[in-house]
């Protein structure tokens, strides 16, 4: 098939790269490059250094000699150039990734919460109307998140779900309640994309993604450019990156709150099936609109805190200590939490289900870069809340 | 009360700077006058002449002496100039209507649809940030769309309502499903505020209004410049608007498609009722999100034509014939209808429900400008389709 990905120089985009054009699929990235800065603005970086995108295809060109993979440094939102692009290239396929994902980021100004948006909402527009003008038929499989959802009393059907209010039925997307201004983007997006779909005959799978981590996957095996970026500060760096960067240099480790609020996670090895297995099942139908909630398992805060610890007392024989920080976010303490997760594993989507194995990995591949995680350290600490006290 | 309107130049903004200063309310409107160019970009103008808005404000301060009402032309995405503006006026409510209010718009291009979302979405949110820092005890009246819920097989309930799901509940707002990206703007638009108000402990009045028609309230006596705008091209004008219009110069009158889809609607002076409930009955929670639905009656557009035909009838001795278009629109052509409207009847509102009355004022205060209708008559018929065939 012929992938384009936008968000190629991220965290999923890099390693889906490698996975996509490995398995014999034609794929052209593109990115902003916009994460690059966006980590730097805010005192942090990538715990693993990370090489221009030039050098990642050079490295990879030789650990995968008969691989397909070009980029192309643009912004989706440079709509001209964008139509120009899926125009010459005549994707089957595209992965949107290319997403302001943070968010801290999007809470801690107007200006930020604005860049977001444009970022992220009239990047998903631009991509839109450039598939309804040059590839109609393709496939866009598009980033969401589990946090759109929010936490209701319920479980979380993927997407769709019977609705019956007064007597009668309808067919209605599961109702959404963003956490942060940047949640609520993938809100905004998931709307239009659904409308897009209906309206214009377009085809989607809305990828409803529970928090990844890790630092492996199967392609990035012998030269260490081929690894991807690790952000463990608290803009950008999910919970597990920073535990486990928090264990590396001696901290305690630091939950927000009660520590008894549950999110779903999946390793990134399990990620990148997930996603290759989206790309390969279109849906068949024009006007298709799927979602797939994209998880392994639900952890507490305090669960991971606690397994990260366990893991790091393996390695170096203390414990770490866990103390809980004022939480910065509005979200509840205590809740229900059930989402529902079938349509990949019904596809063929294996979970590893293996978190300590998977901590063991991040330990290993982060020991060398321990000197970085200390030299940013100072970003580890939340500075965004979203009420002023 | 100290109240800021936001698209006080508008159809419905005009009036209810009237009404609310004529009650003893300090108003400030504020407008960017967006709306008058947006018309004129495709060919059309109001039937009803309107003056700048210093005339305006001249004639009704001759009207009511007392009353007291300023307006400031700016657009409310001037993010430092709007907190400027709340932090000196100090408003206790803050009437948001300075949105682009138009389906085809938003779907004629690429460029109208990005402009949609930045008027609509960024306005809004400039307007969230601004609140948060200077005035975050005012209360939002933030103008929706019955148009966000498109049309569910099931009754309507006013945002919020009790979902079952696998044996348990939760309280959620009703899932939206937008017609086009001018509606999917007012569901991002009420995913940003519900969000705002639950985080930032904001309040606010989320009004899903049907379709307003007529062309009067009780303050446009005497002065044609205290006189509203009325569109009636197929852009900006609504159905009512387009079959009065082609009544009154001789013309089938056009219903989209089948004729058999139902909204809800309501007069001008209801709109003006219910706004002013709104804005006199204001939440008393901090953090509190409500939702109304602001209509009076549902009607078919077949039964709109058939009412407008009669009486066009009675008025002329002739009866227009009716002729459906081919739909412009995607939308359901068959469909249940029935949206719950009891919070504002609750707080008093009682819809004046004489639609042939309505109807007969409109034909009235129109007959003065049939010259300018004809004028523009060519904007009448759709040019935007939502499917290019």
């Amino acid at each position: 098939m012929r992938v384009v990905i936008i968000g190629a120089d991220g965290y999923l985009g890099w390693p889906l790269m490698m996975r996509l054009s490995g398995r014999g699929h034609r794929v052209m990235g593109i990115d902003s490059e916009a994460r690059r800065s966006w980590v730097r603005e805010f005192d942090s970086s990538s715990a693993i250094p990370i090489t221009g995108m030039a050098e990642r295809l050079a490295a990879w060109s030789k650990v995968a000699p008969d691989s397909m993979a070009v980029f192309q440094l643009m912004d989706c939102r440079d709509h001209d150039r964008l139509c120009e692009l899926l125009s010459l290239f005549g994707p089957d396929a595209i992965v949107h990734l290319g997403e302001m994902p943070s968010a801290p980021f999007s809470m801690a100004d107007y200006g930020r919460c604005l860049e977001t948006h444009q970022n992220n909402v009239e990047g998903t527009l631009s991509l839109l109307w450039a598939m309804r003008a040059h590839c109609p038929d393709a496939h866009l499989i598009k980033l969401g998140t589990m946090g759109e959802y929010g936490t209701p009393n319920v479980d979380i059907p993927e997407g769709w779900f019977d609705l019956e209010y007064g007597g009668r039925k309808t067919r209605a997307l599961f109702p959404r309640s963003p956490g942060s201004f940047y949640h609520a983007t993938k809100v905004h997006d998931s709307t239009n994309v659904e409308f897009a779909c209906r309206a214009w005959g377009l085809r989607s799978t809305d990828i409803m993604q529970g928090v990844v981590y890790g630092t492996r996957t199967a392609e990035m095996s012998g030269d260490f450019k081929l690894q991807t970026r690790f952000d463990f500060d608290a803009v950008f760096g999910t919970v597990i990156n920073r535990f486990v960067a928090q264990a590396l240099i001696g901290r305690v480790l630091t939950p927000y709150g009660s520590g008894e609020q549950k999110r779903g996670f999946l390793p990134l090895r399990d990620s990148m099936d997930c996603l290759t297995i989206a790309v390969e099942n279109p849906p068949a139908a024009a006007g298709e609109y799927r979602v797939f909630n994209q998880l392994d398992t639900s952890y507490s805060m305090l669960e991971l805190a606690a397994e990260v610890g366990r893991v790091a007392h393996e390695r170096t024989g203390v414990m770490p200590a866990i103390e809980k920080l004022q939480n910065p976010r509005v979200e509840a303490s205590r809740h229900h939490y059930n989402p529902e997760s079938k349509h990949l594993r019904d596809l063929g989507y294996k979970p590893t289900g293996d978190l300590p194995g998977q901590l063991r990995e991040m330990f290993e591949d982060l020991a060398p870069w321990v000197g970085r995680i200390e030299t940013y350290a100072g970003a580890i600490d939340p500075q965004v809340r979203w009420r002023t006290p």
